[in-house]
């Protein structure tokens, strides 16, 4: 399959306030479309001590916009992810954060990078730089979900449980389209110059930010937010997108769009499901209009031992990453503790 | 309230295979912002006989992208609009089709015309123009039924039923988004120049186009169609806006973006609707992602005599201009012919 010549683990020296993170470099790294790249950066943290039996690893994947910080708020001592008793690591994916992405000077030249080309630079971190042999769990949200199943479905020996977050087992129509049209809306800018641009094209990113608000939240949500603090969500989103690197965001989304786990099994979605051994999450928000629930119902009806609860909430796939304390914290945080109670 | 200071019903000579319209002029309209055009063109087409009794008129009224034409396959001897037995009239709303328009010259000068303009420009042509002091429906789909609302609350005595689809009270908070963002991709384009371009903004109006398809339809009717067909549409969709031009197009959704049927009566829905007297169906899709079904059952819930039935359909927004003979089809033509069937 794919060749790791090489590899290195770097541990920065992490004394700020917020963590440095710790370094991990793979050498010729194979991308899924044949790519090589001779040294690939993944960036990532750990959270709390790693067991005398090294089997209290837990592996965070965050969503497509975000970074090895997105589960921040849930990582802690007595937090969902509990460090007094796990080892908690989060990863920026491919493309994002620190680890290597278009922004470092590749840009179009960037390999067209996947989900399984994520769980692969996760997967040499973890055996290789970390040199672990079994993880308590991999949980993922949104395109960390998509990467999560990926690992159960590949590397279903290393993984006790999978904790799936607005989920699907490939991205469908609706999340495309809205994929390629944040897309165009960034090439209509003139900046893009078919992404060999001098300046980041800003108002197209900003716009495309904008486009994308709408579909992670659901239209009761935007109907009960006074008009100011709709205004200031617009506007977050459009500054959220800015702050990208516009082919870095552009990669990004396209390897969530490309998402499919039927893919290595000759599109049979059934075959693909079927190789997941662990006990399994399935998070979907019931409000999810970006992704919706059919994913999550055909992951529940594929993998053998799933668990199966929609999130009560009008928030939409933004359900997935509420503040501690709101209901679907609250309904989050007891659905992954009463799963990892379970995982010893 | 607005001063029609002369008016003028010319019949165009319509020999053609598809009729040209018959074309009203009002003099010296006045909008409901205080603006004036000194000639507003109203523009329309009547189908079957004026009846003895000069009460069995019904006048339909198109959505925001539509034209006088969007009821064409439900009006004829025998269908839902039956011309054996009704005198059918179809409008073009100001700003668009052959009425008076932003096109004609005005551009971003044209006045910012509303819903109850639309309603006006309607009222003068069906009393001054056609002379008529009932109707026996007043029916209208989206953009259409907003305006078909207006003419219930402001002439409960004209208006015998009403036939509303897909409609809402006023535009909460989606779709005026959805109308911020279509707008602001058009702006996008380096040829839009402000609104007062030179060239029509072709590739911003075909991207709003594609921006605007998802909202339409729902994501399992997206998930359902084949990779070919969904490319057509999103194609019919881009081609539908750059048909447009641009300042036409944007002042259009303006117009449906401030729907609220509560501003003459100082933001109080309750009143507004308790204004309607009409016996009103009221037709909303059950998978609407645009306007939603919150603001049908509103209308339901404030209008004294509203039926309310929800069409079961997966085509979204859409789902009110189905194709004959489809389920959605038979659905409207069923409910609608029970309505008419008491109004005589």
């Amino acid at each position: 399959m794919r060749v790791l010549l090489a590899f290195a683990l770097v541990v920065a020296v992490a004394a700020a306030a917020r963590a440095e993170p710790q370094i991990f470099n793979i050498y010729d790294f194979a991308f899924e479309d044949g790519s090589v790249l001779p040294e690939l950066r993944v960036a990532y943290e750990t959270h709390g001590k790693l067991g005398a039996g090294r089997d209290n690893a837990i592996l965070l994947l965050h969503g497509t916009s975000g970074n090895r910080h997105s589960f921040d708020a849930m990582i802690g001592p007595g937090k969902t992810f509990d460090t007094d008793k796990n080892f908690v690591i989060t990863v920026d994916a491919i493309g994002g954060g620190d680890s290597s992405s278009p922004k470092d000077g590749l840009g179009q030249d960037f390999p067209r990078y996947t989900i399984r080309d994520m769980m692969a630079a996760q997967h040499a971190l973890v055996t290789r730089g970390l040199e672990l042999t079994t993880l308590r769990a991999v949980g993922g949200s949104s395109m960390g979900s998509f990467a999560a199943l990926e690992w159960g479905i590949h590397h279903p020996e290393l993984v006790r449980s999978l904790i799936l977050l607005v989920p699907s087992p490939r991205a469908e129509a609706n999340f495309q389209l809205t994929v390629d049209l944040m897309t165009s809306v960034i090439a209509l800018d003139p900046d893009w110059q078919g992404g060999r641009y001098a300046r980041n094209p800003v108002e197209g990113l900003r716009l495309a930010g904008m486009v994308y608000l709408p579909w992670t939240v659901s239209a009761a949500y935007l109907d009960r937010l006074p008009a100011a603090q709709l205004a200031k969500e617009i506007e977050d989103s459009a500054r959220a997108f800015a702050n990208w690197d516009a082919n870095s965001l552009v990669l990004r989304y396209a390897a969530s769009r490309a998402h499919d786990v039927s893919g290595p099994f000759g599109g049979d979605l059934g075959t693909a499901l079927a190789q997941v051994t662990a006990p399994t999450l399935v998070l979907p928000s019931a409000s999810d209009r970006l992704l919706g629930v059919d994913g999550a119902r055909r992951i529940r009806d594929g993998v053998k031992q799933a668990s199966y609860a929609e999130i009560p909430s009008d928030l939409g796939h933004r359900a997935a990453r509420p503040a501690p304390g709101t209901p679907e914290g609250e309904f989050i945080d007891r659905e992954i503790r009463a799963l990892l109670a379970k995982i010893e």
